[in-house]
């Protein structure tokens, strides 16, 4: 997907007033569907999911705080976020002391709007900025209005089953709940349809389920509508905040070492990048969901910048102008990668298990021996199932005769492509082409191994 | 106990002649059983204990070494080290060339009389400082007494078992053979009754047994009369050389990171204690008997000072100047933090394994979403089973919040409470309050591991 | 064998002109069955072995290069090099261009002759030093005679096994297959026999099985014609490169810590030499076929200096100024050491695994207890098995009381001699002299693991 794409669709969702139920969510997924295909489903209010319950559905069409002059401290007109996610409605003249619970404000962020919801317990208010509300006149009576809706309805969440050869499945997961804030997480859902349009039309080797959901009740429901599958997902990447200006980062499925973390940590490797690694903290998104006791799907996130490592997190200033489509283009180029190498992890058993194969009669060796130096044009045969491009490998790729040697050694059938590049430091992807130009002569096969 | 309490009984039991039998370790149990209930058990000299037989037993009333002139060298009613322990009875007039080879002295440690013992051949001798054997007129004729007595008896020894809910039950040993020396052991003997002194009235987890016996012999006797209680025992505490001046240190047991060395490091992390660490050795205490191929009982000793490490140990010179009570008050602590820590190690099942259980319903979440920071008001719930006092924490506690969230995250009943505080740092007593609130409300239960 | 016998047999083998056939091999054998004991095997032409074919036989008698004038630009009678071996059979007059892609020189080494070879495509050509070829006046016509003959004959190979008591087998290979070069490997072969020599009339205790064979395709065929024996192979290594002017070093099996290399390492230690550490490398010799997928056989080299690590490597500058028997000497002690280290590689069972036994009572134990330091006088029993001189151990050795105790501690079967050696950081010879004192007191036995 090419740069400008990335930052139209940016440029249309981020005004959309999204929260857990609603239409903010149905009109994000329709702008989605525009450029990718996915399902839609509507889960009914009061639907019972685990321990949770889907809540009433949310909808706003106005809402300001203004005094008796007019002068306005709040406009969701201006900022959605000046009204706290899921207020309920109100219309109501007050004293300052009556409206002072009603306001979020951060003092260390003057100019900066929070980002506050309420959804399971019914109340309402407003965030402002810090500088405006030290400007009021507390002896003023203050006019509130939420324009709101809250009765039962439906939560909505997208999704579609991208099916491959193998029998893994691995879960591209995000959130569609966040109102106009750029990098959490509306960069993680353009992230996610552009990932989806790159490998929907390819032949691919293992499955891929695509999920856009709301945070916390929609992974729970989704987990709970869909508990035979998610209990076989393999592993599962999680876009979120995936376009700020700073360093690539990842943070770690709760293994810690499972072949999801593996696979992202050999990706950067090849593409020369050394990202920000987090390990695995409860405090995060939808891995508190799919990683629980009951599914224990181990979920990684690469991002950029992560949540709570950037000032601007959960205010109006994690805007298009922190976030935006270059630095999101280079974290897609990471995920893609990722896909790319876990589509190349396949396990090999060799045909010719007791000494090496004669290599020089197939035409795979040199004819004279002795020499140091070995030729390596084998070509780059590895590229040839993925049609999108990759950043240059940064991992030095070795000769193709050794790579085809390692590989026969390894060829019992124990051995992952990836165990096999982290031992002997090559990019999967000549590994892969290695592997093909075996299989071509009969001296491998793939097997499934049922990981 | 209160240190005054500690300082006497120290002072008190010190100059008792104690060896592996006899009424020195018969006076021993009888004084710390003023303060603490445990059972006396008598073996017959003679009673074989696998490939050992229990000795005849030793009493000595009076010993000296004097010249024609009345000039004494030795005498046991000044220090019960001048006469070598287990001697056979002697009154005799020698020539120094006689004498010599039942003389022992340490040349580099000129003031201090040695400790040395003969248990199980035959001898008698004198220890003395070296100062006093260079200054005898080798000239001279010398009268050795010892009036002892080796005949047929028992050995001593004391136990009880404090019978705790789960399934595991802890040992909790030291020796009481050491004539008057602080360190080694007499500062073993008084933790051993001060510790049993804290926990004998509490509603216990754990099964703890509590054994005081003679070193050697005594182990073995005690695993030979209690082969098939001994076998099930999940780990052992082994108080000795717990009252030096110098650094706290832990002697490790023989698999290394077993729960017990586990837990003991945690003890002192969260007292901000770092100490200094001994591999195991063959060269120690009862481990020997406990952890042998036999019975496998890991084995570890928190002490201040370690024998071997400090230049007093068996010689005069480790007497109550060097060995105190305020001394083994601070080693007492961790102990008693351990054993706080042990009870405490529990395994948790999740009863909403699926996804997080909603815990806004249940009150332990706040209603306004989208901040930072997390309140931290369950208060200090973790101590309510225990009486006694433990040193601050020096391993900050963390929001209380966090910490339900990961016992849900990991209560699959794999992970003990100390496998998560090392993966989180975080104490196990705040884990313990937070599991104790999750178990209030019906969120996790606990389950017994077998472990 | 003393280092004038090494010097005498690498100064007649290093003329022969060896090939993976031919009668350079039978003679080389022949010459190492003066003295050692080993069978010899012809395979013919044409048998299949797994993938491969035993290739035709390959002999020469004379070859040169001339111009019109007589100069000569390499000479077979000068140095075996000079021909690429398995060259056909050539006499004819060339131009330059025609003779040119039949000429191989080293233009960063311009005195050296490469070494080359074209075992399984047809072909011809001279090696010779990059000074000569640029020399040659290229208007001139050549004259270029190889007397060699390519016909079914067969492949020679040696091997013995010499039976022990346990039911491990360990592999003792080599190649046989380079003409006149020093280091690889003659010196390899040599060693091998040195080794042979040492060990043959011994009182073993795990068999080894002597092999010596072309490199590569001997390999194949040695494991095509003993595939079962193979498959039951502990172990092996394979002297290669023994006898450089570098530091010793080892080039570890492909596990890395398997019982071949952890001994390796230990007798290093022991002897307080640090080797050269190289990681298993698919570029390298037999070990390739050995540990093929159908074999898996873990083959270490400990080497002086490895291939490829020299500049002379596969040159006629590795000649025998630059390999010698001195040298070689050194490398040869490692190997005794390690089979030393290997032979004493017990397991233990403890008779009186309950508590310690009385050691008192046997006379293992000083009758006087309470002092600091043991006595050590055991005498040294761990060489009587062994003949051969081995160097001074430089790890230290400690008590010999100490030392059983440790074995008696450990002594439940699951660990070896070489796992306490690690352990406690004593040399296995002071633990096996001390396993030998407690089975003469009934105090452990041996066990077989199956390993």
């Amino acid at each position: 997907m090419e740069i400008s794409t990335i930052q139209s669709l940016l440029e249309r969702l981020f005004p959309v007033c999204r929260s857990i139920t609603g239409n903010g969510v149905r009109r994000t997924l329709e702008i989605l569907r525009e450029i990718v295909d996915f399902n839609i489903t509507e889960i009914p209010s009061g639907t019972t999911c685990f321990d949770w319950k889907v809540p009433d559905e949310w909808n706003i069409t106005d809402a300001y705080l203004e005094d008796e002059e007019g002068n306005r401290y709040a406009d969701f007109k201006f900022n959605n976020l000046h009204v706290v996610s899921y207020s309920e409605p109100v219309n109501k003249w007050l004293e300052f002391k009556e409206l002072e619970p009603h306001l979020h404000s951060l003092p260390e962020m003057p100019e900066a709007i929070p980002y506050r919801t309420s959804y399971y317990k019914r109340d309402w208010g407003f965030c402002l900025t810090h500088r405006s509300l030290a400007e009021i006149d507390r002896s003023k009576r203050f006019h509130a209005v939420i324009e709101s809706d809250l009765k039962p309805g439906s939560m909505t969440y997208g999704d579609i089953v991208l099916s491959g050869k193998s029998d893994q499945e691995y879960l591209i997961s995000t959130y569609c709940c966040h109102p106009s804030m750029g990098n959490d997480n509306l960069s993680g859902v353009v992230l996610w349809a552009a990932l989806l349009h790159e490998i929907q039309s390819l032949d691919l080797y293992h499955s891929y389920r695509f999920v856009i959901i709301p945070e916390t009740i929609g992974a729970i429901c989704y987990l709970s509508e869909h508990s035979e599958a998610m209990k076989k997902i393999s592993g599962c990447l999680l876009p979120s905040n995936v376009a700020g200006p700073g360093r690539l980062g990842y943070k770690k499925t709760f293994i810690g070492d499972h072949t999801i973390d593996r696979i992202v940590e050999q990706t950067f490797l090849e593409n020369g990048i050394e990202p920000v690694i987090y390990p695995f903290d409860i405090l995060g998104s939808d891995e508190r969901q799919y990683s629980s006791p009951g599914f224990r799907i181990p979920t990684g996130t690469i991002c950029k910048d992560k949540y709570y490592e950037f000032q601007q997190y959960h205010t109006s200033l994690d805007n298009l102008e922190f976030a935006n489509a270059g630095q999101l283009y280079e974290t897609l180029q990471i995920y893609l990668g990722t896909i790319h190498n876990l589509e190349m992890n396949r396990n090999y058993l060799s045909r010719n298990p007791n000494g090496e194969p004669m290599l020089g009669k197939r035409g795979l060796y040199k004819s004279i021996g002795g020499s140091l130096v070995q030729p390596a044009h084998l070509g780059n045969k590895s590229h040839r199932d993925f049609k999108y491009k990759i950043t240059t490998q940064k991992l030095t790729a070795g000769s193709d005769l050794d790579a085809m040697r390692w590989l026969l050694f390894y060829a019992d059938g124990s051995k992952s492509l990836l165990d096999i590049a982290e031992l002997i430091n090559l990019p999967m992807s000549q590994l892969f082409g290695a592997a093909r130009t075996l299989e071509e002569h009969g001296l491998i096969e793939e097997i499934q191994t049922g990981e």
